[in-house]
């Protein structure tokens, strides 16, 4: 059976999808990035760390910056009990374990440059580093600085794609559809979507994927404020043309959806892409509508949280061609 | 009569515009904005506080940094009173009161690494209290800077729109014209327009609204530094061909215009929205010129404040078809 | 003889320039700003201040901030002095005018936040001051770092025009030649430039410019590393098919250059502008060669002092049609 | 011989390298840049020292970051110096070289705006050179912070080349073949490339070069993870139909390619190029394939060590037209 669909696809398979014949398991990830792992050069030359920066959740971030300051903090406050604790004024030398805690306190106020004074360096190697621990740390929160910049100004496109894509009746056939919708107050506009396909397909043994692009129904919408269905028509002209339940279902498909918007905030394009394998696709299923009209009737209301509600639905009948 | 002229438009319906037939009220709001509410997720999850934070008045954004400097320092002095104000040096103790306004005092110092050091911490807990705080601070002012830079570096056509759109006459027939012009000393270049309307339509009991482009005399100027006067002329390939003072009136309508340019000091390209409604639509008025050249006829002179400025004209009379 | 001409000109007179026919003056200045000027709205509405500062010299930038930064000093030396220098510790009191210098030290001492605490403040009011005072000094400082940022980061295309604009001879006919070179080690690829042109008539006693779009032998480049010469041949295509030297001399012509082009450093697309007027076009030159092979024969040498270097040339006789 | 290929060349000549007759030596540098030296103007107008500092190795930055540090502070505390070290409290005045010393770390301590108070300026002067240096300080950290965002915000393609390009078997041909990988964690979409060749013949006793658009198998990929093989197929539609071994060796060439990507992190389109010269083409070679399935055939791995790996490859025998 899934062998016996390979004849039905007779699209020009596209071979721009970037990925060759020796790629394998998922093409692109949920979160839209390439399901590739880099080997050789060295880790540090092939990792881009303001990349990586930008990429980290909110709470690894200023965990990661309250870790550092904390280092450097422990790192200067031996340096300091190293060169000497009578080389810093106003230090409590009652025990060691003091000393090092005023010695770690006297880094911390240099670092910051809050320098309150009550202790301050004297003498040459203490003011040395010192003044060496400042310049440090005015730099340190430059590029703090340029980090949540960069984080928080990064044009994203804050889209939310239904968990599931739906084979539903469509105009006498049927469709793929998928959906998404902006979930941020952020303004979209001049939107467009590409959506195409990879399918397994094995020949004499060998199992390879084939890529094709999938025509949709509408494919630029002037305002994305409301949710956007995507829907490709499952005619002849589709590499699905023919799919039973089962082909759907036995088959390694993989659907790429890659949207691309201008927000009118940033004033930049950004895109956003999401994929669905074989079974993330729901066999004879209608999303249910997401947006209404609010009581007053003068505005719209979409809500978010129904973004993968659907209903089952009958699908019309396939007249096979001689297989 | 608002049931008749529906017969007359024959044109085209776009599907293209991103709301759908449950859409409601008005599309595009007068600052350009979907009038769409969003519900569901959660409203942290729906708000980006990024863009929240550029779209605030200046008045509001500087309002809401003192008072959160106010409360984090209100909440640090109080901190640093639980701990015990003989961990600070130089705390006035005549009573609780200037107590709590020194260690406030205190915070502030900190806060900002302003640190006179006249109160000063000893001791762990305080100093402890006070390393982090003077961290925070900086980290604070690092995302104020980003905050700042990221509000005035916003790139914005500056654009400011007649308030009203009018039916003039425009060679033998009628045109819809509505006018632009930029207010600010930015430089855009290479603008282009595009002008939609909706207009609503009751069939069979039900109430949507249907989408149409509507074409402009010119949709491409070189240099946008006077103002721009958008012409829609309302031949027969118009939607409004035909269209009554009546049918203006009473129909519900809305013109939708989407500028794109770019701007030469950003080097980004801008966007700007606006829209009309059936009763910001003046019928038989023709709009006064608002640039002129200046005395020594070395240069023009663009008045912004003629922006609105019209006069009554005669409309050609409409020859209508059977209906 | 400036009326004779005006027959010749049979081009179609393009409409999108984005200056109408009560423009006057030159259109763009040499700088590739419209010489607009605006009135109405209110001067503060009228001007981007971030536009406004970006646009300043660095020396007029850098005096502005100093200047600024005395002023604050100042106005809160003058609160200190007034709330009482009894209420900050450490001032000089042996006559009014060291009072005033050291108020006026220790309000910048704390507006920079470097804080000694050889003076410091005692008491709510001087402390309230004090507190506000180093919350606005780190600010401004904020504010200054976008300002610093957004001036040495705005990308430009920094392209040198030639000062004048030739007549040279060219394949049989003559053509309009003006040049342009990178002069900063800037790398801009896929530059292409407009040409159009501005031409003054006179009708009915009415003066009125029309525009032109002049075409060039090449209008795109990949690679915009040595100088490059617009060449637009005057042609029976071309508006000034016919002009002699009189004409070009006697007629008030604007000849507007608009070039775009990628800077692979910012990574973002930059444009330049420039304009030439009557008298800045030279008849019957020819530019010469600005750039030639280093002795080793291994690189180009561009000598950016010869961009205006040009020498005379013998036109070719045109003949012209019954007039 | 290689003057025999010369007729071969019947391809159209593309004139919009950017680089005319007169260009010398290797057009395009291995790093991408233009092979130029701008002369003239003066050398600090000819320099962005914006552009300078962000192609600066961060070695090479950090270090003029210090150093001008150093600077700065000995020269202000050579004016303290001069001043006079009884303008500052707690200065060490056992010898000259502790004076020094001591205003060198107060010089310090104030331009950081650490201020511990140890050493504090009195009377006018001191404190006017203080204020001065801690304004002056607060600007340099501004134009840091700006610096270190521009660095490592400056989107780039993060790609790697092969080192050589290889003339290798394809379809029954040869073709030119060069490939490239990202090799960092940016996300890069909708790639496209432009391949052209530079190539040196002599007529007359005059040698130039002659600029060739090559056609690449696949000028776009919708997703740049893997590496990517450029293909210019030599048949009879490519200036180098019907080249030897000898041609390839004895014949100035020069292969310009041009990517042009989009980063989605960035949001940003980027660029990159880079060029191969004759002694970097190898004759009868193919690469060997640099990605291959994971263990569990769940992912894809990209070696990068392998980007330069080919072996010998026989090439098809070329029938060459009568020459």
């Amino acid at each position: 059976m899934a062998r016996g669909f390979r004849k039905k696809i007779d699209q020009q398979n596209t071979e721009n999808s970037g990925f060759g014949a020796n790629a394998s398991g998922r093409f692109i990830n949920k979160d839209g990035l390439p399901n590739v792992k880099r080997r050789g050069v060295n880790v540090i030359n092939r990792l881009s760390w303001y990349h990586t920066m930008l990429n980290l959740s909110s709470f690894r971030f200023i965990t990661y910056l309250v870790v550092m300051y904390i280092l450097i903090n422990l790192v200067f406050a031996f340096i300091y009990y190293l060169i000497g604790v009578e080389h810093l004024t106003g230090i409590d030398k009652s025990d060691p374990m003091n000393e090092f805690i005023d010695v770690f306190f006297f880094s911390s106020q240099t670092f910051t440059t809050v320098g309150y004074g009550r202790i301050a360096p004297v003498g040459f190697l203490a003011s040395l580093v010192a003044t060496f621990e400042a310049f440090l740390g005015l730099l340190t929160f430059a590029i703090a600085t340029g980090l949540f910049y960069g984080r928080f100004s990064r044009p994203r496109a804050y889209l939310r794609f239904s968990d599931i894509a739906v084979i539903a009746p469509f105009q006498d056939v049927t469709a793929l559809m998928l959906r998404l919708a902006p979930y941020k107050n952020n303004a979209l506009t001049d939107a467009d979507v590409t959506l195409s396909t990879a399918i397994e397909i094995t020949e004499n043994g060998n199992t390879k994927s084939n890529f094709y692009r999938l025509e949709t129904q509408l494919s630029k919408i002037n305002t994305l404020a409301l949710n956007w269905t995507i829907v490709h028509k499952i005619d002849e002209n589709s590499p699905f043309y023919g799919f039973t339940a089962d082909d759907f279902k036995n088959t390694n498909i993989e659907i790429i959806i890659h949207i691309r918007a201008f927000d009118e905030v940033f004033s930049n394009t950004v895109v956003q892409r999401s994929s669905y394998v074989s079974r993330e696709i729901i066999y004879g299923a209608r999303f249910i509508p997401m947006f209404y009209p609010d009581k007053e009737q003068e505005s719209t209301i979409l809500d978010l949280d129904k973004i993968n509600a659907y209903e089952k639905a009958d699908l019309p009948v396939f007249e096979p061609e001689q297989s």
